[in-house]
């Protein structure tokens, strides 16, 4: 008899620079799979209005945050626009063994960590139709200083040509069919056959070989 | 200035047990695709009503199908149930450096040889639910006889194995589902980063670096 395994979790990174469309297309990915879970980082950002404690994100102080970096608690953690962000170790690999698929939202630098410590996953990266458009966007947006969305736009130029690593590249030309990209995805990476070969042990009889 | 370079074409490679429902799949993801093109096979076995010569096969005959063997022209040539079935190999490179994505519907034994000789593919395996469904579908068809359904039962068996070493395995338990995780992968691997480096050539600089 053989024993039917269960598959792992699967874990999607997704990146993007600021006014890519990221959260928003993170938001409908999520929606679209009652079964994939939205990774739920530590910052210590100030909590934007609209956003909730446990929910956005685990919003902590920078001491805190700093304690858990000695403690080794992070898959990754970063610093970005002059705040910390951080992913837990332990509630990736309690996905991945439960064979709940995550859905982590995270900056560059916290990509590159998770490619490195966590040796797993799917990244993919949001990218814009072009500079000119996602200037155009930041600005539409109307909640950031002309500094900011200098600073955004400068780290755009700078995170984009990381976009190389990922596994896949998502254009948010339009939202509607970038979303439509993101949910193939998430379909066809769980049908890849490395993930599904338990699938062939009702197949295979004491006879056979 | 950066030279923006097209991606090549993808070959999609699907193979099946008869009677798991890889020609009406292969059909839809034809139809949801108006750029993907269906690889036309060589093949000599007796055209079946409803089936037009340069349409659903090349028809040849036995000799003009060995000297073609003879002259290499294959990038995958089988015999299956008897019958001789081949791939042309400058069809597939036509395709590929056209940036043309072709659907290529044939058994294990071609696509392993398009694996070792092409040597590039994206490669899907539909299985059937289990086998007593699969003797169910290819009784109903009521088109064979008990031997020919008896021969590819034992065929299926053979086969279902090598579906290990496919890229992808997608289950056809619900024919509207078993659809949509086939276009899911077709629109997922347009999406993989090293077919889309091209596009990261507008988001680059002289300055940059």
């Amino acid at each position: 008899m053989n024993k039917i395994s269960a598959a792992e979790g699967i874990l999607f990174v997704v990146s993007a620079p600021s006014g890519a469309g990221k959260t928003s297309l993170c938001r409908e990915l999520v929606d679209s799979f009652p079964d994939l879970r939205q990774s739920i980082s530590f910052a210590t950002r100030k909590r934007r209005h609209g956003e909730a404690d446990g929910v956005d994100y685990h919003f902590v102080d920078s001491d805190t945050f700093r304690s858990m970096v000695d403690q080794k608690q992070f898959a990754e953690w970063a610093e970005v626009h002059g705040n910390y962000y951080g992913t837990s170790l332990q509630s990736l690999e309690g996905a991945a063994k439960g064979g709940i698929d995550l859905l982590l939202d995270i900056d560059c630098q916290g990509a590159a960590q998770i490619k490195n410590n966590f040796q797993q996953g799917v990244f993919i990266f949001i990218l814009p139709p072009d500079y000119e458009e996602l200037e155009k966007r930041l600005r539409h947006r109307g909640t950031e200083t002309d500094d900011v969305i200098e600073r955004r736009l400068a780290n755009a130029r700078k995170e984009i040509p990381e976009a190389r690593w990922y596994d896949y590249l998502v254009v948010n030309d339009n939202f509607q069919a970038a979303r439509d990209r993101l949910i193939a995805i998430v379909t066809a990476e769980r049908c890849r056959s490395d993930r599904n070969v338990h699938l062939l042990d009702k197949f295979t009889f004491e006879g056979d070989k």
